[in-house]
Protein backbone atom coordinates (compact mmCIF):
# COMPACT_ATOMS: atom_id res chain seq x y z
CA UNK A 1 0.00 0.00 0.00
CA UNK A 2 1.50 2.98 -1.43
CA UNK A 3 -1.47 4.78 -0.90
CA UNK A 4 -4.41 4.87 1.58
CA UNK A 5 -7.23 4.93 -0.76
CA UNK A 6 -10.87 6.39 0.86
CA UNK A 7 -13.90 6.96 -0.46
CA UNK A 8 -15.34 10.36 0.01
CA UNK A 9 -18.12 9.77 2.50
CA UNK A 10 -16.12 8.38 4.80
CA UNK A 11 -14.16 11.40 6.06
CA UNK A 12 -16.65 13.33 8.39
CA UNK A 13 -17.37 16.86 8.81
CA UNK A 14 -14.11 17.96 10.35
CA UNK A 15 -11.71 15.96 8.09
CA UNK A 16 -11.73 12.56 10.53
CA UNK A 17 -11.21 8.95 9.25
CA UNK A 18 -12.06 6.29 11.17
CA UNK A 19 -11.09 2.92 9.50
CA UNK A 20 -11.45 -0.32 10.68
CA UNK A 21 -11.35 -4.43 8.32
CA UNK A 22 -8.29 -4.74 5.86
CA UNK A 23 -7.24 -0.63 5.67
CA UNK A 24 -7.07 -0.93 9.44
CA UNK A 25 -5.29 -3.99 9.56
CA UNK A 26 -2.57 -2.82 7.14
CA UNK A 27 -1.89 0.23 8.59
CA UNK A 28 -0.88 -1.00 12.35
CA UNK A 29 0.66 -4.75 11.44
CA UNK A 30 2.26 -3.58 7.98
CA UNK A 31 3.11 -0.06 7.73
CA UNK A 32 2.99 -0.16 12.37
CA UNK A 33 1.31 3.13 12.31
CA UNK A 34 1.46 5.17 15.91
CA UNK A 35 -0.03 8.43 16.77
CA UNK A 36 1.24 11.72 14.95
CA UNK A 37 2.14 9.22 11.84
CA UNK A 38 1.67 11.42 8.62
CA UNK A 39 0.63 9.27 5.44
CA UNK A 40 -0.25 9.86 1.73
CA UNK A 41 -3.73 9.55 1.45
CA UNK A 42 -6.22 9.76 -2.05
CA UNK A 43 -9.74 10.13 -2.13
CA UNK A 44 -11.53 7.41 -4.58
CA UNK A 45 -12.27 9.22 -8.24
CA UNK A 46 -11.47 12.65 -5.85
CA UNK A 47 -7.85 14.50 -5.05
CA UNK A 48 -4.80 13.33 -3.06
CA UNK A 49 -3.25 14.73 -0.14
CA UNK A 50 -1.80 13.46 3.59
CA UNK A 51 -3.64 11.67 6.45
CA UNK A 52 -2.62 12.24 10.18
CA UNK A 53 -2.74 9.12 12.08
CA UNK A 54 -4.89 10.31 15.45
CA UNK A 55 -5.82 7.19 17.55
CA UNK A 56 -4.86 2.93 17.49
CA UNK A 57 -6.66 0.50 18.84
CA UNK A 58 -7.08 -2.75 17.85
CA UNK A 59 -10.09 -2.60 15.79
CA UNK A 60 -10.01 1.12 14.48
CA UNK A 61 -7.20 3.62 13.23
CA UNK A 62 -8.31 6.71 13.42
CA UNK A 63 -6.89 9.95 10.75
CA UNK A 64 -7.52 13.68 10.08
CA UNK A 65 -7.08 13.61 6.26
CA UNK A 66 -6.26 16.79 4.43
CA UNK A 67 -7.21 16.50 1.04
CA UNK A 68 -6.33 18.69 -2.21
CA UNK A 69 -8.97 19.06 -5.16
CA UNK A 70 -6.77 18.60 -7.95
CA UNK A 71 -7.99 15.87 -10.35
CA UNK A 72 -6.01 12.43 -11.19
CA UNK A 73 -4.67 12.81 -14.62
CA UNK A 74 -7.16 11.93 -17.79
CA UNK A 75 -6.81 8.22 -18.17
CA UNK A 76 -5.40 8.19 -22.07
CA UNK A 77 -5.27 4.31 -22.32
CA UNK A 78 -8.51 2.21 -22.18
CA UNK A 79 -7.96 -1.76 -22.36
CA UNK A 80 -10.31 -4.63 -23.81
CA UNK A 81 -9.18 -7.91 -22.41
CA UNK A 82 -10.76 -11.21 -23.33
CA UNK A 83 -11.71 -12.51 -19.43
CA UNK A 84 -8.70 -15.01 -18.14
CA UNK A 85 -9.35 -17.39 -15.71
CA UNK A 86 -10.07 -15.98 -12.22
CA UNK A 87 -6.80 -16.13 -10.57
CA UNK A 88 -5.19 -14.15 -14.13
CA UNK A 89 -8.47 -11.42 -13.41
CA UNK A 90 -7.19 -10.43 -10.20
CA UNK A 91 -3.77 -9.75 -11.23
CA UNK A 92 -5.16 -8.20 -14.42
CA UNK A 93 -7.79 -5.73 -12.64
CA UNK A 94 -4.85 -4.62 -10.25
CA UNK A 95 -2.48 -3.80 -12.87
CA UNK A 96 -4.81 -2.11 -14.85
CA UNK A 97 -5.95 0.14 -11.78
CA UNK A 98 -2.10 0.90 -11.09
CA UNK A 99 -1.14 1.73 -14.65
CA UNK A 100 -3.86 3.98 -14.95
CA UNK A 101 -6.16 2.33 -17.23
CA UNK A 102 -9.14 4.24 -17.95
CA UNK A 103 -11.94 1.40 -19.51
CA UNK A 104 -11.46 -2.20 -18.83
CA UNK A 105 -14.13 -4.11 -20.91
CA UNK A 106 -13.89 -7.72 -20.42
CA UNK A 107 -14.88 -9.53 -23.56
CA UNK A 108 -15.95 -13.10 -24.38
CA UNK A 109 -13.90 -14.79 -27.30
CA UNK A 110 -14.03 -18.08 -28.95
CA UNK A 111 -10.94 -19.10 -26.72
CA UNK A 112 -12.09 -18.02 -23.69
CA UNK A 113 -14.24 -20.94 -21.51
CA UNK A 114 -17.54 -20.07 -20.82
CA UNK A 115 -17.65 -20.94 -17.40
CA UNK A 116 -14.70 -18.39 -16.24
CA UNK A 117 -18.32 -15.99 -16.85
CA UNK A 118 -20.19 -17.80 -13.97
CA UNK A 119 -16.93 -16.65 -11.48
CA UNK A 120 -17.61 -15.28 -8.12
CA UNK A 121 -14.65 -13.21 -9.03
CA UNK A 122 -16.94 -10.96 -11.98
CA UNK A 123 -19.01 -9.93 -8.71
CA UNK A 124 -18.64 -5.71 -8.34
CA UNK A 125 -17.43 -6.10 -4.95
CA UNK A 126 -14.22 -7.94 -5.76
CA UNK A 127 -13.60 -6.31 -9.01
CA UNK A 128 -13.43 -3.33 -7.12
CA UNK A 129 -11.41 -5.04 -4.22
CA UNK A 130 -8.74 -5.78 -6.71
CA UNK A 131 -8.93 -2.38 -8.12
CA UNK A 132 -8.45 -0.60 -4.74
CA UNK A 133 -5.25 -3.03 -4.42
CA UNK A 134 -4.11 -1.89 -7.35
CA UNK A 135 -4.94 1.92 -7.47
CA UNK A 136 -3.20 1.87 -3.96
CA UNK A 137 -0.42 0.00 -4.82
CA UNK A 138 -0.02 2.13 -8.24
CA UNK A 139 -0.70 5.45 -6.03
CA UNK A 140 -4.07 6.48 -8.55
CA UNK A 141 -6.84 7.25 -7.09
CA UNK A 142 -8.83 7.08 -10.30
CA UNK A 143 -10.20 3.94 -10.62
CA UNK A 144 -11.15 2.12 -14.17
CA UNK A 145 -14.38 1.34 -15.16
CA UNK A 146 -15.17 -2.25 -15.94
CA UNK A 147 -17.43 -3.93 -18.05
CA UNK A 148 -18.40 -7.73 -18.77
CA UNK A 149 -19.64 -8.66 -22.30
CA UNK A 150 -20.40 -12.22 -22.70
CA UNK A 151 -20.98 -11.35 -26.50
CA UNK A 152 -18.05 -10.41 -28.50
CA UNK A 153 -20.02 -9.26 -31.85
CA UNK A 154 -22.39 -6.93 -29.71
CA UNK A 155 -19.93 -5.53 -27.79
CA UNK A 156 -17.76 -4.27 -30.85
CA UNK A 157 -20.84 -3.14 -31.89
CA UNK A 158 -20.90 -0.87 -28.52
CA UNK A 159 -17.77 0.06 -29.23
CA UNK A 160 -18.05 1.17 -33.24
CA UNK A 161 -21.36 2.92 -31.71
CA UNK A 162 -19.40 4.82 -28.77
CA UNK A 163 -16.73 5.88 -31.42
CA UNK A 164 -19.20 7.20 -33.85
CA UNK A 165 -20.44 9.69 -30.85
CA UNK A 166 -17.17 10.87 -30.19
CA UNK A 167 -15.61 13.87 -32.03
CA UNK A 168 -13.09 12.64 -34.68
CA UNK A 169 -10.02 13.77 -32.64
CA UNK A 170 -11.42 12.55 -29.08
CA UNK A 171 -11.87 8.47 -31.25
CA UNK A 172 -9.18 6.32 -29.48
CA UNK A 173 -7.28 4.53 -32.00
CA UNK A 174 -7.67 1.22 -31.77
CA UNK A 175 -5.41 -1.52 -31.45
CA UNK A 176 -5.54 -5.33 -31.67
CA UNK A 177 -2.61 -7.21 -30.20
CA UNK A 178 -1.87 -10.59 -32.71
CA UNK A 179 1.60 -12.27 -32.20
CA UNK A 180 3.10 -11.20 -36.06
CA UNK A 181 1.54 -8.59 -37.15
CA UNK A 182 3.23 -5.12 -37.61
CA UNK A 183 5.54 -3.95 -34.86
CA UNK A 184 4.34 -1.80 -31.77
CA UNK A 185 5.53 1.38 -32.97
CA UNK A 186 4.39 1.11 -36.50
CA UNK A 187 0.63 1.10 -35.72
CA UNK A 188 0.61 3.55 -32.83
CA UNK A 189 -0.85 6.83 -33.30
CA UNK A 190 0.69 10.05 -33.25
CA UNK A 191 -1.42 11.57 -31.49
CA UNK A 192 -4.42 10.66 -29.14
CA UNK A 193 -5.66 8.77 -27.22
CA UNK A 194 -5.27 4.35 -27.26
CA UNK A 195 -7.56 1.31 -27.03
CA UNK A 196 -5.44 -1.90 -27.00
CA UNK A 197 -7.61 -5.23 -27.75
CA UNK A 198 -5.14 -8.13 -25.66
CA UNK A 199 -6.44 -11.34 -26.92
CA UNK A 200 -6.74 -14.63 -24.34
CA UNK A 201 -4.33 -17.24 -23.56
CA UNK A 202 -4.03 -18.99 -27.52
CA UNK A 203 -4.64 -15.58 -29.27
CA UNK A 204 -7.64 -13.96 -31.06
CA UNK A 205 -9.18 -16.90 -33.75
CA UNK A 206 -9.33 -15.32 -37.31
CA UNK A 207 -13.01 -14.30 -36.91
CA UNK A 208 -12.66 -12.08 -34.48
CA UNK A 209 -9.54 -10.28 -35.50
CA UNK A 210 -11.64 -9.18 -38.64
CA UNK A 211 -14.70 -8.08 -36.25
CA UNK A 212 -12.06 -6.12 -34.38
CA UNK A 213 -10.50 -5.37 -38.11
CA UNK A 214 -13.40 -3.66 -39.85
CA UNK A 215 -14.51 -1.61 -36.30
CA UNK A 216 -11.08 0.13 -37.12
CA UNK A 217 -8.51 -1.85 -34.73
CA UNK A 218 -5.46 -2.13 -36.26
CA UNK A 219 -3.12 -5.30 -35.64
CA UNK A 220 -0.09 -4.91 -33.74
CA UNK A 221 2.74 -7.14 -32.69
CA UNK A 222 4.08 -6.47 -28.52
CA UNK A 223 7.51 -8.30 -29.89
CA UNK A 224 8.72 -12.12 -30.46
CA UNK A 225 7.11 -13.52 -27.54
CA UNK A 226 3.75 -15.32 -26.95
CA UNK A 227 2.98 -13.99 -23.62
CA UNK A 228 0.44 -14.42 -20.99
CA UNK A 229 -2.48 -12.31 -20.81
CA UNK A 230 -1.11 -10.86 -17.92
CA UNK A 231 2.33 -10.18 -19.24
CA UNK A 232 0.42 -9.18 -22.33
CA UNK A 233 -1.45 -6.78 -20.58
CA UNK A 234 1.97 -5.43 -18.69
CA UNK A 235 3.41 -5.01 -21.83
CA UNK A 236 1.56 -3.61 -23.81
CA UNK A 237 0.92 -0.60 -21.12
CA UNK A 238 4.64 -0.37 -20.81
CA UNK A 239 5.28 0.02 -24.51
CA UNK A 240 2.33 2.48 -24.83
CA UNK A 241 3.63 4.34 -22.29
CA UNK A 242 6.95 5.14 -23.60
CA UNK A 243 5.78 5.18 -27.45
CA UNK A 244 3.70 8.01 -25.41
CA UNK A 245 7.14 9.77 -24.23
CA UNK A 246 8.26 9.00 -27.40
CA UNK A 247 5.67 10.39 -30.39
CA UNK B 1 1.99 -24.80 -23.50
CA UNK B 2 3.15 -23.22 -26.69
CA UNK B 3 5.84 -26.16 -27.59
CA UNK B 4 6.93 -29.11 -26.04
CA UNK B 5 10.25 -29.03 -24.22
CA UNK B 6 12.24 -31.97 -23.85
CA UNK B 7 15.43 -32.73 -22.56
CA UNK B 8 18.19 -34.29 -25.21
CA UNK B 9 18.82 -37.42 -23.38
CA UNK B 10 14.59 -38.03 -23.61
CA UNK B 11 15.74 -38.70 -27.27
CA UNK B 12 16.25 -42.26 -28.13
CA UNK B 13 18.71 -43.44 -31.30
CA UNK B 14 15.83 -44.27 -33.58
CA UNK B 15 14.12 -40.36 -32.41
CA UNK B 16 11.64 -41.87 -30.28
CA UNK B 17 10.65 -40.00 -27.05
CA UNK B 18 8.33 -41.29 -24.48
CA UNK B 19 6.85 -38.88 -22.17
CA UNK B 20 4.88 -39.27 -18.53
CA UNK B 21 4.10 -37.38 -15.83
CA UNK B 22 3.37 -33.99 -16.30
CA UNK B 23 3.84 -33.40 -20.09
CA UNK B 24 2.00 -36.01 -21.02
CA UNK B 25 -0.86 -35.29 -19.16
CA UNK B 26 -1.07 -32.21 -20.61
CA UNK B 27 -0.78 -33.84 -24.27
CA UNK B 28 -3.41 -36.02 -23.70
CA UNK B 29 -6.11 -33.77 -21.13
CA UNK B 30 -5.85 -29.91 -22.46
CA UNK B 31 -3.88 -30.77 -26.22
CA UNK B 32 -5.69 -34.24 -26.50
CA UNK B 33 -3.17 -34.87 -28.67
CA UNK B 34 -3.63 -38.52 -31.02
CA UNK B 35 -1.41 -40.88 -32.81
CA UNK B 36 -0.73 -39.06 -35.87
CA UNK B 37 -0.70 -35.60 -34.22
CA UNK B 38 2.41 -33.19 -35.16
CA UNK B 39 3.50 -31.15 -32.09
CA UNK B 40 6.22 -27.96 -32.25
CA UNK B 41 8.73 -29.33 -30.15
CA UNK B 42 11.73 -28.45 -28.89
CA UNK B 43 15.03 -29.64 -26.79
CA UNK B 44 15.83 -27.67 -23.76
CA UNK B 45 19.02 -25.50 -24.95
CA UNK B 46 18.74 -27.03 -28.09
CA UNK B 47 17.57 -26.75 -31.45
CA UNK B 48 12.97 -26.51 -32.01
CA UNK B 49 11.26 -29.37 -34.94
CA UNK B 50 8.65 -31.26 -34.45
CA UNK B 51 7.14 -34.21 -32.77
CA UNK B 52 4.61 -36.51 -34.25
CA UNK B 53 2.84 -38.95 -31.81
CA UNK B 54 3.13 -42.31 -32.23
CA UNK B 55 1.11 -43.72 -29.26
CA UNK B 56 -1.35 -42.60 -26.15
CA UNK B 57 -1.96 -44.67 -23.18
CA UNK B 58 -3.06 -42.92 -19.82
CA UNK B 59 0.29 -42.97 -18.20
CA UNK B 60 2.56 -42.18 -21.61
CA UNK B 61 2.74 -40.57 -24.72
CA UNK B 62 5.15 -41.61 -27.17
CA UNK B 63 6.44 -39.29 -29.99
CA UNK B 64 8.66 -39.46 -32.89
CA UNK B 65 10.89 -36.59 -32.42
CA UNK B 66 13.14 -34.49 -36.01
CA UNK B 67 14.69 -31.79 -34.01
CA UNK B 68 16.68 -29.36 -36.36
CA UNK B 69 20.11 -28.00 -34.91
CA UNK B 70 19.87 -24.15 -35.35
CA UNK B 71 20.35 -22.45 -32.39
CA UNK B 72 18.01 -20.31 -29.97
CA UNK B 73 18.99 -17.15 -30.80
CA UNK B 74 21.89 -15.40 -28.46
CA UNK B 75 20.21 -13.84 -25.68
CA UNK B 76 20.84 -10.06 -25.05
CA UNK B 77 19.40 -9.20 -21.95
CA UNK B 78 20.30 -10.11 -18.36
CA UNK B 79 17.88 -9.36 -15.19
CA UNK B 80 18.72 -8.95 -11.65
CA UNK B 81 16.33 -9.20 -9.63
CA UNK B 82 15.50 -8.32 -5.78
CA UNK B 83 14.37 -12.05 -4.49
CA UNK B 84 10.44 -11.57 -4.23
CA UNK B 85 8.45 -13.38 -2.26
CA UNK B 86 7.53 -17.10 -3.74
CA UNK B 87 4.35 -16.83 -5.71
CA UNK B 88 5.70 -13.89 -7.43
CA UNK B 89 9.06 -15.41 -7.38
CA UNK B 90 7.20 -18.43 -9.68
CA UNK B 91 5.92 -15.60 -12.31
CA UNK B 92 9.07 -13.74 -12.71
CA UNK B 93 11.02 -17.00 -13.63
CA UNK B 94 8.31 -17.69 -16.30
CA UNK B 95 8.21 -14.29 -17.63
CA UNK B 96 12.02 -14.62 -17.55
CA UNK B 97 12.17 -17.47 -19.58
CA UNK B 98 9.02 -16.40 -22.12
CA UNK B 99 10.44 -13.28 -22.59
CA UNK B 100 13.51 -14.45 -23.37
CA UNK B 101 16.19 -13.58 -20.44
CA UNK B 102 20.15 -14.29 -20.27
CA UNK B 103 21.11 -14.74 -16.66
CA UNK B 104 18.40 -13.86 -14.13
CA UNK B 105 20.15 -13.11 -10.69
CA UNK B 106 18.38 -13.12 -7.52
CA UNK B 107 19.59 -10.65 -5.00
CA UNK B 108 19.20 -10.05 -1.56
CA UNK B 109 18.24 -6.19 -0.84
CA UNK B 110 17.86 -4.02 2.30
CA UNK B 111 13.65 -4.64 1.88
CA UNK B 112 13.79 -8.41 0.56
CA UNK B 113 12.74 -9.89 3.55
CA UNK B 114 15.40 -12.68 4.80
CA UNK B 115 13.03 -15.73 5.23
CA UNK B 116 12.48 -15.69 1.92
CA UNK B 117 16.11 -17.41 1.60
CA UNK B 118 14.72 -20.67 3.06
CA UNK B 119 11.74 -21.22 0.54
CA UNK B 120 11.50 -24.30 -0.71
CA UNK B 121 10.35 -22.15 -4.14
CA UNK B 122 14.67 -21.79 -4.37
CA UNK B 123 15.52 -25.57 -4.61
CA UNK B 124 16.47 -26.39 -8.14
CA UNK B 125 14.00 -28.44 -9.18
CA UNK B 126 11.49 -25.87 -8.40
CA UNK B 127 13.14 -23.18 -10.36
CA UNK B 128 13.95 -25.43 -13.39
CA UNK B 129 10.21 -26.39 -12.99
CA UNK B 130 9.19 -22.98 -13.72
CA UNK B 131 11.74 -21.62 -16.18
CA UNK B 132 9.71 -24.74 -18.39
CA UNK B 133 6.73 -23.76 -18.04
CA UNK B 134 7.59 -20.14 -19.20
CA UNK B 135 9.77 -21.61 -21.82
CA UNK B 136 6.93 -23.77 -23.20
CA UNK B 137 4.51 -20.86 -22.90
CA UNK B 138 6.93 -17.88 -24.91
CA UNK B 139 8.35 -20.95 -27.16
CA UNK B 140 11.44 -20.75 -26.38
CA UNK B 141 14.38 -23.63 -25.98
CA UNK B 142 17.16 -21.27 -24.20
CA UNK B 143 16.80 -21.08 -20.48
CA UNK B 144 17.95 -18.36 -18.47
CA UNK B 145 20.82 -19.18 -15.94
CA UNK B 146 19.00 -18.09 -12.33
CA UNK B 147 21.81 -17.83 -9.71
CA UNK B 148 20.88 -16.65 -5.77
CA UNK B 149 23.12 -14.33 -3.74
CA UNK B 150 22.51 -14.01 -0.48
CA UNK B 151 24.46 -10.64 0.05
CA UNK B 152 24.25 -8.00 -2.01
CA UNK B 153 27.53 -5.90 -1.89
CA UNK B 154 29.84 -9.14 -2.81
CA UNK B 155 27.37 -9.82 -5.31
CA UNK B 156 27.94 -6.18 -7.23
CA UNK B 157 31.72 -6.88 -6.67
CA UNK B 158 31.24 -10.47 -8.55
CA UNK B 159 29.36 -8.20 -11.61
CA UNK B 160 31.75 -5.54 -11.61
CA UNK B 161 34.42 -8.38 -12.03
CA UNK B 162 32.20 -10.50 -14.80
CA UNK B 163 32.36 -7.42 -16.57
CA UNK B 164 36.41 -6.15 -15.85
CA UNK B 165 36.64 -9.56 -17.88
CA UNK B 166 34.67 -9.04 -20.28
CA UNK B 167 36.07 -7.11 -23.82
CA UNK B 168 34.45 -3.60 -23.62
CA UNK B 169 32.21 -4.20 -26.74
CA UNK B 170 30.55 -7.18 -25.20
CA UNK B 171 30.24 -5.82 -21.54
CA UNK B 172 26.49 -5.13 -21.28
CA UNK B 173 25.23 -1.87 -20.01
CA UNK B 174 23.86 -1.48 -16.25
CA UNK B 175 20.14 -0.26 -15.66
CA UNK B 176 18.86 0.26 -12.41
CA UNK B 177 15.18 0.49 -12.18
CA UNK B 178 14.19 3.56 -9.88
CA UNK B 179 11.15 6.05 -9.43
CA UNK B 180 11.98 9.29 -10.30
CA UNK B 181 15.11 8.82 -12.17
CA UNK B 182 15.49 9.75 -16.43
CA UNK B 183 13.75 7.88 -18.51
CA UNK B 184 14.05 4.63 -19.76
CA UNK B 185 15.14 6.00 -23.62
CA UNK B 186 17.33 8.40 -22.31
CA UNK B 187 19.52 5.86 -20.39
CA UNK B 188 19.35 2.98 -23.00
CA UNK B 189 22.38 2.51 -24.42
CA UNK B 190 22.91 2.57 -28.92
CA UNK B 191 24.43 -0.60 -28.86
CA UNK B 192 25.13 -3.48 -27.20
CA UNK B 193 23.38 -6.01 -24.30
CA UNK B 194 22.14 -4.80 -21.14
CA UNK B 195 21.84 -5.73 -17.71
CA UNK B 196 18.43 -4.31 -15.92
CA UNK B 197 18.12 -4.45 -12.12
CA UNK B 198 14.46 -4.74 -10.71
CA UNK B 199 13.98 -3.86 -6.73
CA UNK B 200 11.98 -5.20 -3.74
CA UNK B 201 8.52 -3.72 -3.15
CA UNK B 202 9.68 -0.65 -1.72
CA UNK B 203 12.44 -0.41 -3.94
CA UNK B 204 16.31 0.26 -3.87
CA UNK B 205 17.51 2.36 -0.46
CA UNK B 206 19.56 5.07 -1.32
CA UNK B 207 23.00 3.08 -0.63
CA UNK B 208 21.93 0.41 -2.93
CA UNK B 209 21.74 2.73 -5.48
CA UNK B 210 24.99 4.46 -4.58
CA UNK B 211 26.30 0.60 -4.52
CA UNK B 212 24.74 -0.25 -8.26
CA UNK B 213 26.07 3.55 -9.58
CA UNK B 214 29.66 2.89 -8.11
CA UNK B 215 29.14 -0.31 -10.71
CA UNK B 216 28.58 1.50 -13.64
CA UNK B 217 24.46 0.94 -13.70
CA UNK B 218 22.46 4.26 -15.11
CA UNK B 219 18.94 4.48 -13.03
CA UNK B 220 16.00 4.70 -14.92
CA UNK B 221 12.60 5.39 -14.44
CA UNK B 222 9.54 2.99 -16.72
CA UNK B 223 7.14 5.47 -16.35
CA UNK B 224 4.81 7.10 -13.86
CA UNK B 225 3.68 4.21 -11.64
CA UNK B 226 5.08 2.31 -9.27
CA UNK B 227 5.07 -1.43 -9.44
CA UNK B 228 4.92 -4.55 -8.37
CA UNK B 229 7.78 -7.10 -8.90
CA UNK B 230 6.49 -8.83 -11.64
CA UNK B 231 4.86 -5.88 -13.13
CA UNK B 232 8.22 -3.95 -13.05
CA UNK B 233 9.76 -6.96 -14.69
CA UNK B 234 7.85 -7.23 -17.67
CA UNK B 235 7.43 -3.56 -17.90
CA UNK B 236 11.28 -3.45 -18.49
CA UNK B 237 11.06 -6.51 -20.68
CA UNK B 238 8.69 -5.03 -22.90
CA UNK B 239 10.18 -1.31 -23.05
CA UNK B 240 13.45 -2.95 -23.28
CA UNK B 241 12.41 -4.65 -26.57
CA UNK B 242 10.81 -1.81 -28.07
CA UNK B 243 13.99 0.17 -27.41
CA UNK B 244 16.23 -2.45 -29.26
CA UNK B 245 13.91 -2.21 -32.25
CA UNK B 246 14.09 1.80 -32.19
CA UNK B 247 17.36 2.02 -31.76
Amino acid sequence: MNLLLIERHEISGDGVVRLDGRRARHLRKVLRVEPGRELRLGVIDGGRGTGRVHSVTPNEVELVATVGDEPAPEPWIDLIVALPRPAVLHRVLQTAAAMGVGRLDLTAAWRVEKSFFGSPSLGEDKIRHHLILGAEQGMVTRLPEVKIHRLLVPFVRELEERRSQTACDLRPHGLLAHPGAEPFETAFPETGKIEIAIGPEGGWIDREVDTFNKAGFAPFSLGPWILRSEAAVTSALAQAELMRRLR
